[in-house]
């Protein structure tokens, strides 16, 4: 696994598109985690996941062929440690986009005039780079050098 | 666990809806699983996580606080059981819809003109209860006898 760690506004998720789509050109497999700190809006008003909910289910999952949905009480959430190891099975790297605090090797995205100075990354074996959103295959390399070579 | 099955038109989600409302009255904590053989309405144009399918990703995970999502192939989908054991921590009994060929404990769900003769429960351990979707109670006392007390 590796984070992509950075401020909004530093275009974090464009980068991370064309990281993902040089490395799938690559041949790899790639897994890609996103934190999503609003609500998502799976659950609609009327499904049966909605109406299961309704009636008091403390933890509901809804099953189908390629996709999965879970909702549940935030402390019953796996952690991404968990959720990585029990999802993205047969991914030769798993990207993450946030997750700041899950102490993983991380990309600092910057950008001129928007940078993060309040936040040192927790590990001296961090990746490390400063870097422009259009720089993908510089990223890219970095990524295959340390974790697909 | 326990699952629900029988043929669609039987009142099997209004069924579960009530058994869960009702267990979770008698202070049952309840995992809900249903299976959704259409293809949910999860990842629309324009999200992030469509944006990495989009640039290949081969699974993708959205981690909210409360909810999760997952899209990828079929056959990386973890089946029923690694699914309930990595999600469903902390609950009672987690009561599924549908998954006929897991081979759990059912509750066979029939009504009047509606039944499914061509197909047996396939252990002879199972819960079988012909059942009018209106019988919440006496659904409801049967899973607390045989998974609750």
């Amino acid at each position: 696994m590796v984070s992509f760690v950075g401020p909004s506004g530093t275009g974090k998720t464009t980068l991370l598109e064309g990281v993902i789509a040089e490395l799938t050109g690559r041949g790899h497999r790639i897994g890609a985690v996103k934190h999503d700190a609003h609500r998502i809006e799976l659950d609609t008003e009327g499904k049966d996941s909605w109406r299961m909910r309704r009636a008091g289910a403390d933890q509901t999952l809804l099953v189908g062929r390629d996709q999965l949905a879970w909702f549940g009480p935030a402390e019953s959430r796996p952690d991404l440690h968990r959720l990585v190891a029990a999802f993205a099975t047969g991914t030769d790297l798993v990207v993450v986009e946030g997750f700041r605090s899950a102490g993983l090797p991380t990309v600092l995205v910057e950008r001129a005039g928007i940078g993060d100075a309040r936040w040192e990354p927790p590990d001296p074996s961090l990746v490390l780079l400063t870097t422009h959103p259009d720089r993908v295959t510089e990223v890219a390399d970095l990524l295959e050098r340390r974790f697909l070579s």
